[in-house]
């Protein structure tokens, strides 16, 4: 007997609008979360400094994000009993596989960037 | 003397709010357009068949991202002369670049879902 739930017996396919990836991959591709992934590649960094690293988020956005992240078992939060008291965050084993996706995508695109505008200006 | 635009003089990243690399991220990680630019991977399709492919996407959105995703030179639209007139879409070069790693980051999800949906439920 399978201990997963019944719909990912069959195989994933994010083109269905009912299968479970669909919301991870918005999850990842979201706005901020693609940000956050490619930030937390070089290493664990708290929440002040995330917020500096990605240019124009907000403080609720990241926040937002890095729950919703957190939830699908991306990123590791932790608070640190400390004083005065804080909180950083990195990527969790299954967060590093993601984000290798996430960074090759962005990297080709900074790359890229040169030939797109190019192209766009034909 | 250079024939790019000033801002591409240096070098494009993304986590700077004004780098024209974030709106170009932004479309190919899009809702519908991150669906758009794996459909179109395995070859020229016309609206109809992109809509039916793509499960959930309105006829409005639909068209909205593959406007956008052909203003950013990832996409050509061949309208064809004929009797009933169609118009099909396919990937550029610099698209079919930009697919696959959007393709690979979509092939991650799909296969790693039972280790997601696993890990959430811990």
């Amino acid at each position: 007997m399978s201990q997963l739930p019944a719909q990912i017996v069959f195989a994933a396919n994010v083109m269905a609008a009912e299968c479970p990836s669909r919301a991870i991959l918005g999850h990842l591709t979201s706005r901020w979360g693609v940000l956050v992934m490619v930030a937390l590649q070089s290493g664990t960094m708290r929440f002040s400094a995330l917020r500096r690293h990605i240019g124009g988020v907000s403080e609720r956005m990241l926040a937002q994000t890095l729950q919703q992240l957190e939830s699908d078992g991306f990123i590791l939060r932790t608070a640190h009993d400390v004083v005065p008291p804080h909180v950083d965050y990195a990527l969790t084993p299954l967060g590093r596989e993601a984000a290798d996706h996430v960074a090759a995508l962005v990297c080709w695109i900074e790359g890229a960037l040169p030939r797109i505008v190019a192209a766009k200006a034909m």
